[in-house]
């Protein structure tokens, strides 16, 4: 149970600002489908406006790396920070984008490696190497 | 400092089984560079073995998602860990691996806005929609 | 289900430090109800004793920081760590003290944008600048 | 040592919308310091952008939590996700807008008390009790 | 409900490589039950091979821990990343390995303390002491 | 650079309670030596003395574990907090409480293991199987 009052459409129907984001957000997901997520934002509408536009801009807009290549960073971050609710949209958003299950074992490999190696480098409190150290 | 001895080439050369790894880091590689990742776990040559092992398969070897990809996932995981030495050490392989900056720039904003909305989404406690709840 | 039994009040009337730990809690705060983390705690007395006293101390004494600040600096924690229980416990205490919609929406979005910015931050590895480095 | 280049005012004269941003870091702050997260970001305009923007309104738009508030609960985030600059920045920021020592040494306490009590109910799994179970 | 399907015994019938994974851990536990972790990690085959050679190597094998204390150390890492299905599998473990309820209970209490002065530390920025820095 | 003042001993001989503090770490530890950590709590008296007697009580007293089996809870809780200060000073403390290169290599795999164990079963979001909920 959400810690808010998720809207519902009709409760929406009555707040113009929070009826044209989840207007915009049909409109640009091509579907009648509203999650979770932006029905417990909406208690404040400037947060969700701005919530809104930054995911339909850094997961949506053309970009130098493809959708699901962005997803699969985005589920990397949701399964580090253990956001249950992160992992189970993004993983779903991922296979609607095209993700394999022979793409998502390895995907699941990289992640539990790098969670290990995390903890041995921490563990070790390893300087750097002079080698790494060169900015772009 | 680290909270361990890191192994010198010379003091590597003494023990076969962490030699043999330092020498196949180097020929896997095409590079004389041992990083202190490899010197610091020389203690329990097991150990050693088995994570260079991992780093191969997983990171190295053909499959379903490319190198730079992986990488990606990878500096996902270290950055939301905050492993500064993964963090250094994975930007720069991301970027021997071909990653420009626009593409680096790209990915940092999925990783930010993954973040925020992880904690908005645990703040929340959303419970997850049902259409997200289809397992492969 | 936890990983402990979660004591009865009809078992802690048995034992003369655990009920005064429970007797302790229902008049400091002028309620019956003790919740399930003290009932889980009282396995071992002292850890139940020095927890309460803590919580009552830091939590409850007048001090520098009113009430529903402090309630608001222990739930932006327990989102970062992510622990639903306390999430939960706690958003009901700060609203219990007073906290309105608006102020926990105004402090969602400091909590996501701090998120997100950690995880730039952390991302880019950046010096802190000398400006900031000034001992109180 | 960052992972970017961090943009000096020289090069950011070059950039019309690097400017643009850097110059209303300075109008609204009344300072001529722009910090290092600025610096870093510019990579990507419209992530700099983006993020100037939140933070001005989250942070600095009168709302119903004032400032010194939302520092706190920005640091409290900072530190349990252990980003040393958000840490060193934000510290200084909150005892600019009037943080007393008393003030910060009541937070850490609070910070240090539901670490442990986050890490206590995590570990004992505890069930949320009913009664904190009540949306706004 | 999880992200993948999990592996029944009569569809790991049909698959040599996944067949003889879940035999090795029935023989090795002395044990009909194959729990979820691994009926998760079969969807590929040479993941589920190399997590179970790690896990029958670092837990079982003799060493110069033993088997309780490295079940309480797992636990630690568990509950600090919060992995719910670790604590439970991890603490059902350490009961069957002998862990008393007074034993647990220590431990809890050590869980919980380094959590607090991690958070404390952390939020002090405090400088690691000369004398801590003695490599072994 | 801290974010407070680190006390000295000639300005804590001005005040009794600190002083009483500071006194009581050498007589337990029978050194002469006082951390950072402790320099760095003096601002408030009552932290200070309650985090004394918590670490004083949880890491010293006699219990069922063994000092050298706290320590590495200890750390492996730090680890994965990824406290740098906390790593450096409980791994001296575990190597002046007997702690060998063996058993700390030893601890690291299971570190390691247990931080990709619980990125694989968060990732996978696995439900707990019925055989672990057993309530003690």
């Amino acid at each position: 149970m959400a810690t808010v009052k998720l809207w519902t459409d009709a409760e929406a129907e009555a707040h113009p600002r929070i009826k044209a984001v989840f207007d915009d957000i049909r409109a640009t997901r091509k579907s009648d489908f509203v999650n979770n997520f932006w029905r417990g934002l909406a208690d404040r509408p400037e947060v969700l406006e701005r919530t809104w536009t930054a995911v339909k801009e850094v997961m949506g807009a053309p970009g130098p790396l493809d959708p699901l290549t962005r997803e699969l960073v985005y589920i990397a971050v949701s399964i580090t920070n253990n956001c249950a609710y992160c992992i189970h949209s993004h993983t779903a958003a991922a296979r609607a984008k095209g993700m394999t299950d022979a793409q998502y074992a390895d995907f699941l490999a990289v992640v539990g490696l790098a969670a290990q190696n995390n903890a041995l480098s921490t563990g070790l409190q390893l300087p750097v190497d002079m080698e790494f150290l060169v900015a772009s």
